[in-house]
């Protein structure tokens, strides 16, 4: 079975937008053991447009085409696949009642424009969008299915997962069942994890695959068939093995969310002091709804007066130490607990660069602290040669999985693999 | 002159990761008023990517390949340029020359797989990398010139600029000079933009383009031939004229940015209080390198002890106003300011939802507030059916908004097209 898609619009081919649908659309595929092989981005054109369709649909036995099916005159793929088709356009009934049903709904009229997307090509299969006005459809041409989706985001993800999928699964059935389960790492880059997981010899039918949402690199075992699947805890066990501390979550995208998750359900609440992360870490569970529930507050004392009055921080410890250093990110971590007796505080004191530097602390020293209500853990990383975003990512995730590790009643401090330390 | 582009790469099309190199090459291109018409993306197998080499270079007049040319078995673009062409691969003694000096230079041994590199099809010109060890190279065949660059986009960004674009320029020269002129515009939708720019009759050469970067969208005014950039002043006036308060910034892609600039410049101090925004004002800032030079502290109040502690709010006005209030966020601002008597400082206090509404307070109600040295500044903006994430870009982009105003001078409260605000 061979699998393409055509995605359309002058907005993505001119990069005025990046095609996020495209990259979903795959990985949403690879998730089920299915792989597209080409995708094709063309603009509005109409004779554009024609052409591809033609072209492709002697080549594929299926084709998503996403994008197009909106009101506007430069919403062009339901007509140019009629035109490539030599057929015409037939209203949908179905679908015409369903859009006024919709607007009456919503109180609104409905704009002459909109009866447009209920045109399909004679003889098209109208394909249910339960969250959009514009419905999809699917055409018999040539050698292959085209199936055709809008490309609002979600209304697209809703049409594949509830539609297209089960479309493919129906026609090409896969021999066998497939899994995949996703470990979360931090420390390694992309080809230091292949090299280390080199050593697994895999059983047929698992496939390692990578993907990297910095400063994290998600491992993904893939496994096809059903003895492959059987063997994915064991897998799973050797590569936590061999990577040990690497590993900081299971079937999770990022650490904000499983921080946010642990908070959530224990009832302990937290501060954060912010130097170098300049609020990211704060930032990042804000964007959780319900954070308010254990968030006390985020204090970026990104000067040294405000470290003092703000935190309490000494200002010998600052003169003595200076901003970046366990003495002073001790007692910042110390000061935001303390405001409101938190159960925790992070905090982070660092030189992100790329100014601001020194022999003794070069740009990258980053000192990070966790405060419980029994005591204090600190340390001070060495994250040299990378960007001010970067540094500021990488010491958010850190301070993130030192607040899990104790949360988890692990050790706090641990060594990652590509970031060393200074000794105190 | 038709121009594609073909993206290589299984981590690329497998949606591993976001083909970014692909906008920002549409965009570059635009730019230089050269369009690119049609964009492939294929794995790493060898015949796929013979098949497409042979397939478009019958239609294109100039290709840009992108992706293969590393050192790995899976990079083989190099090697079906040869084979769709029928030729052998021969070392370019130039390259190799510079390459085995790179790896003294850097003090590394080279690998015997990076002799791989210097291998390119018989009768194509190299394409100088001056970034990296991958060189390119250029190839006609059939009726297309095919130009390789390697995948990592700072590389290929330089030779796109470098080269690229000068080659094409060579070849096919624009018959007329092209300019783009760009707005940054708050407040309106795109298609709300699209609709109240109708009525400005553009003269011959003028096209406008929008560019959304959430929350704010970016209007381009692309000009080809002297009669339309002379025109540009004209339309610009036009455009402001008509969208008045929504446009922010020319030639800048954010409002942090602008706000960064104005302030390092002025040497005036800011002081930052959050609640919903959770940290976006204050990392926005920090994202960029010397923002410590005037920005105090970010401080995320996020429960109401933290604002009666850290901010000096009177829990009276806590009590009898709520947190989400006018006199609430103007004791935050007013306490941010006071702690380092910064000359500014903003505030904000919201509900981001998607939980926490009430009838007379929705999700999306937010209070934004200014403090300078003689006086505040507040508004409670309404805005409703807007996800967590865009109540608090958006509360951040009106913030940033309001000291931009008062650094220029200009009024500090202002109606934005798509907000309404409570009355106090």
């Amino acid at each position: 079975m061979k699998l393409e898609m055509i995605c359309t619009g002058e907005e993505v081919l001119a990069g005025q937008i990046v095609d996020t649908n495209a990259a979903w659309f795959a990985n949403a595929l690879m998730e089920k053991g299915i792989e597209c092989q080409r995708r094709i981005t063309v603009g509005d054109r109409l004779e554009d447009l024609v052409a591809v369709f033609k072209e492709r649909s002697t080549e594929a036995d299926i084709i998503m085409v996403n994008g197009g099916l909106g009101p506007t005159s430069d919403d062009l793929s339901t007509e140019a696949m009629a035109s490539a088709m030599g057929v015409s356009l037939v209203e949908n009934k179905e679908w015409r009642n369903k859009l006024e049903a919709w607007f009456t709904k919503n109180g609104r009229v409905m704009a002459a424009s909109n009866l447009k997307q209920a045109l399909l090509p004679e003889g098209a299969v109208m394909i249910d969008n339960p969250v959009g006005t514009a419905c999809g459809f699917a055409v018999k041409f040539n050698r292959a299915w085209l199936f055709f989706t809008p490309g609002v985001p979600f209304e697209f993800k809703r049409m594949v997962t509830d539609q297209f999928i089960p479309f493919v699964e129906d026609r090409f059935p896969l021999s066998e069942p497939v899994s995949v389960k996703k470990l979360l790492t931090l420390g390694n880059g992309e080809s230091a994890l292949a090299d280390k997981l080199e050593v697994i010899s895999l059983p047929e039918g698992i496939t390692l695959g990578y993907r990297s949402y910095m400063p994290y690199i998600e491992i993904k075992l893939f496994a096809r068939g059903q003895l492959a699947i059987d063997s994915i805890p064991r897998i799973t066990e050797r590569v936590e093995e061999i990577l040990g501390n690497g590993v900081v979550a299971e079937d999770i995208t990022t650490l904000d969310q499983e921080i946010h998750n642990r908070l959530v359900n224990s009832g302990l609440t937290l501060s954060v002091a912010e130097s170098c992360t300049g609020g990211m870490i704060t930032s990042g569970l804000v964007a959780f709804a319900g954070s308010s529930a254990y968030l006390h507050q985020g204090l970026v004392t990104y000067s040294n007066e405000a470290k003092v009055k703000v935190l309490g921080v000494n200002p010998h410890t600052l003169d003595d130490h200076g901003a970046v250093s366990i003495a002073t990110v001790e007692e910042m971590v110390k000061g935001a607990r303390g405001i409101l007796d938190s159960d925790f505080a992070l905090a982070t004191s660092g030189i992100a660069g790329p100014e601001g530097g020194s022999d003794e602390k070069p740009v990258g020293t980053v000192a990070i602290a966790l405060a419980t209500k029994s005591g204090v853990y600190s340390q001070m990383l060495k994250l040299p040669s990378r960007s001010r975003a970067l540094v500021r990512t990488l010491s958010t995730a850190v301070a993130y999985d030192m607040l899990r590790r104790e949360l988890l009643g692990e050790a706090v401090i641990v060594d990652y693999a590509s970031f060393s330390r200074f000794s105190k």
